[in-house]
């Protein structure tokens, strides 16, 4: 295998496609988004992507079958906008690991004539939300406007720390390349998978990409985790510790 | 050196051979059954594999000579199918080292015209094992009937973690060049070097692959350390602390 | 993108420059000063150095916009000597990265003809400072008297560790290329970030480079530093704990 | 600079030389014995080896100089047999490091015709030491008589986590380049600077390499090790804590 493989599933021929990427991060945010649009649109698989700066692992499907460790794009079709979403299970392992991986991926976009990216992820508060709000940082202040027009929000030098991992190189190599890419982070606890905060983030999308989602099986799954929260609020009402990772991942 | 080298010990013609890997990991259980199969069977060194992203390291033999941390392939002659045993004492050191060296080990089983390969590990349950069940991953469903009718049991999602190292990339590097693929995990407690786990494991491989093997000499290993079993079962009867790393491991 | 990657952003023509450094470290000292030099004086950024080996990061500026993690050069105009200086927020993520980016950096300062470095930093004495002496370490002992005459200090064998990341490697690389390079350490307790440490720094830098340097609004930053330091110092009276990292770094 | 680059700083004519390593490591024995032929007889430095995978740094000298990390080669002349001897202060930071640089040596060693190659080094014993007994490693079992013949034992599987490093290396990658190679390890608590465990395995030394060396110094080390050693012995009598680090390393 060379250091970094892509595989080609399917070809189809999309419109002006938009990248979406949603990887495993705070709140699972990114992930849960990106999933959420593969599951309710017609989604298509397109690329795999390898790489031995992936863990060595394979994962095991339902039925026994092992499947190395790699990331994916989807072909989606919205009614709308045509989109490709990346996601997938890992990052990379090493600083060097994570520039080429996302070099990779974007030119798998490029392949696809993708001139706009959104990367999506959560900010962790540290603290239960009462209102999710989206922060977001663009690669060029000309995309601002739109975006705090759709409520999202725009805080000098935040996020503190910057933003790390795929996402953040997304714009950062997506901009040396000439592409406009937008990171949209919804607030999170940081405690707990967050669909709430995916929605969040998911409704600044279907307007500035422009598509229709029906919310309805993630407000179960956040039902769910509301479950989950008014139990942990209880739980500190009384002075018990937090729950395990366990309980708390078990929608992951 | 080249940052991998393959070392030609003797080129014995073999029929259409299955590859068998034991390399160390939970209850050292496929260590010990490819270990077991070298010594139960008119064994052959055939190939040395050495790399940069093995320890850089020398072990010491019985009689004080220096040999060069490397894994090891072996020519069996069960009676019945020909086998190649892949064993060692190491794995990498980094996420692309495992890579690297997983394919250096496919293209040394290529060399022999292997085209079904069986990966040996241990799956840890965290308690003492009455009964020893074997869990199964493949490369493709098509494989999964004949192995339940040995008693593997293919469970959904299940390891949790998928199967990291060597074992894994055998199954998941193997499936992209067409290799059928199977783990075989001997479930055990994952405290101790478990012979009956090994035991449980060679009886699905003897009969799925096609070779007699008698177990008297494992069984006198497994003997020994059914002593420490009950040392340890005594002691925590007694609530006393778990025995130290040495007194479990003198069988290694 | 390369693994270095050095991006062109002006093309002035400088008369034999010098290279000054400072990045993160031992209470900032480099950094600050090097810093100081861009806000005093007409600067102009003129070259960006990206690398893989840098954290897969961007920062995200006041407005909202991401930039990628990169390494900086400034000419900037003294009024007497031309100066080059380096300045950044990170270091390599490996040995032979810090090898490679130092390289680089040694490029470019020779495409403007820098026969002369100055590596700025701060050594750790773990207890407050009264008076602020600067250390020095030198390519070619030749370089030694001009900065004692300065009131730099040469003491044998000290920093005792040596000089690690890219300060230490523009002396050691420097020196192969035949450069003269200095080391200039300013003693600070590492527990804060620290101005005057800075101040006795580029009181030196001044002299030797040949330049005029106004130290007001450093002296501001210093005064704010003062008053945390006597809370400090009260809080340490009291038999209080330490201030935690965030009330000591407010202006980082 | 590339991965490894090798200076020559003198180009002596040699007899047949052996290589003798002595790299930092349990007790300083290695280093210490290298050290003490390099002080001890007429030496001359031939070569530096400069790696990036050494660490990014600088040493400082005793006027205030800055050295880059590297490893030496010193060509000794013993009055006997012609030997180059390797010191240095650092080891590679990675696997793949290692096996590079040691490689490196061995090209350095070929080029001045070395055939036979002695690794010195410490063993730890864990208990303060009475008699100093040497064990040996060896690439080849015909040259463990001569060695048993000084005293050198060889015991099974000892020491048992195998050689680690450059010394374990220069046998592994020596033996495979055809050369003998020896790893004299002294005997030594691993808990002090064990001058009299270099004396040990330097009196080997002597003898099958063909040199005549006064230890009248390293008597003096010892003798001042004594004195330490007296005084934790008496503070362990009196039920006092273990002397740090600083007070044991002083003659380092």
């Amino acid at each position: 295998m060379d250091a970094i493989e892509v595989e080609t599933v399917a070809e189809p021929t999309l419109s002006d496609p938009v990248l979406v990427e949603g990887l495993p991060g705070v709140g699972h945010v990114g992930k849960l988004a990106a999933e959420y649009l593969i599951e309710e649109f017609d989604s298509e698989l397109v690329r795999r992507v390898y790489a031995d700066e992936f863990p060595p692992q394979v994962s095991i499907d339902e039925e026994g079958v092992a499947d190395l460790v790699c990331a994916e794009f989807y072909a989606i079709e919205t009614g709308g906008q045509d989109v490709l979403v990346l996601t997938g299970d890992h990052q990379a392992g090493s600083n060097a690991g994570h520039y080429h991986i996302t070099e990779a991926f974007l030119d798998v976009a490029d392949s696809f004539g993708v001139e706009r990216v959104y990367a999506l992820g959560g900010v962790p508060t540290g603290e239960l939300i009462e209102e999710y709000h989206v922060l977001g940082a663009v690669t060029d202040a000309d995309l601002i406007p739109e975006l705090e027009d759709e409520g999202v929000e725009f805080r000098e030098d935040e996020p503190a720390g910057g933003i790390v991992g795929v996402s953040g190189l997304l714009l950062g190599l997506g901009s040396r390349r000439g592409l406009d890419a937008t990171c949209l982070m919804g607030e999170t606890s940081g405690y707990l998978v967050d669909p709430k905060s995916a929605r969040a983030v998911l409704e600044v999308l279907e307007t500035v990409v422009g598509f229709d989602l029906d919310y309805a099986s993630l407000e179960d799954r956040a039902d769910e985790m509301e479950e989950v929260v008014g139990k942990i609020q209880e739980m500190q009402n009384q002075g018990a510790q937090m729950p395990t990772d366990d309980e708390l991942r078990y929608i992951g």
